[in-house]
């Protein structure tokens, strides 16, 4: 299904979401496409053709009903489920997110973090730290929906194609480099580095 | 300078900076658009396009000059000078980007975190933990180019409206707001909800 979405309609997608759960937690019922497109920073027309990928959510006289248009936008970005995760990395970032308490609510959920390294105290609530050994006999017993690759980038690649010879197709990658993996499977990144230097750019350009 | 140069090059240009630091590390000295482009996953003509924003970058019949290319786009990254950081919020990111080291070696360096909670022991490699109270000081007697919010969603606007009146113009953002400042502020975000968000959008509609 929705086979034709363009990335940037699917990348506006959370931050509908965001918005119309802070809409709702402020006692909103109704929000009209101008409302949206002013909190997203684009056109109403916009709005009502990104959500026509959608079948529209059924706009009224008086805007979209909040609750609604909410439930609908999470089901699509597949929030009506909860996901098992796992951290391959106990460094910063791993143990940060392996902290962070942000996305749990989103039923995304933290099982287990790995590391080539497991003799570090400073773990990180209740969730267990295991030796890299274990990765396949973890991964062989229990369900694992998303990888998150936290390694060094020298590790990251030999880590996802351990993970993709398992049988783990989703991949959250941290590490600096382009993951090389079967179509099959789907992989978001998040490179800081390249975040930082887009700021730098803009503070020497602007 | 480079006013025209769109949000994608933009985004392209620490990319190319990536692929060339590997090239120069892997003994290559030249390299043709065809190998960056398979390199970004784009054609060879949008890479000379891309470079075109920029003079061109003299390609000769073998190519581009990969030392020469990498000092070029750093340059254009603003990666010919330092930068001082500072990050408010000591919680989990916070201290994750404190104590990460991947950014001192392209000149950004954490110089100080302030928390309105100051007595967790957990910090960070000789980087200062300050209470709030003393941003206004600090800020007023050292040099701050970028400030990292690290806060609660909560905290976030409120925090970057205090550094925004001390004269701090550049906000690298993790936290979940759209944060609202003068236009002469640059904020780049990093929104890890919305990707996770577009992870599990795409294994739930692939």
């Amino acid at each position: 299904m929705n086979k034709s979405v363009s990335e940037a309609v699917i990348k506006r997608l959370p931050k509908y979401y965001k918005h119309l759960k802070e809409l709702e937690i402020s006692g909103l019922t109704k929000v009209s496409s101008g409302k949206l497109a002013e909190m997203l920073n684009i056109t109403a027309s916009q709005v009502r053709q990104d959500f026509c990928n959608f079948g529209g959510f059924g706009q009224q006289g008086y805007g979209y009903d909040v609750g609604r248009l909410r439930t609908e936008i999470a089901n699509i970005l597949g929030l009506n489920r909860t996901y098992n995760m796992i951290i391959i990395g106990a460094g910063n970032i791993g143990r940060a997110l392996a902290s962070y308490k942000g996305f749990v609510n989103e039923g995304f959920s933290i099982m287990a973090l790995f590391d080539v390294v497991t003799n570090d105290k400073r773990v990180t609530d209740n969730i267990p730290l295991y030796p890299m050994e274990e990765l396949e006999n973890y991964v062989n017993n229990n369900q694992v929906d998303i990888a998150i690759i936290a390694t060094q980038r020298e590790s990251a690649q030999e880590v996802a194609n351990r993970l993709s010879e398992l049988g783990v197709t989703n991949y959250w990658n941290f590490a600096p480099v382009e993951l090389k993996l079967d179509n099959k499977c789907i992989v978001e990144n998040v490179y800081l580095s390249e975040s930082l230097n887009v700021l730098s750019y803009r503070m020497n350009n602007n």
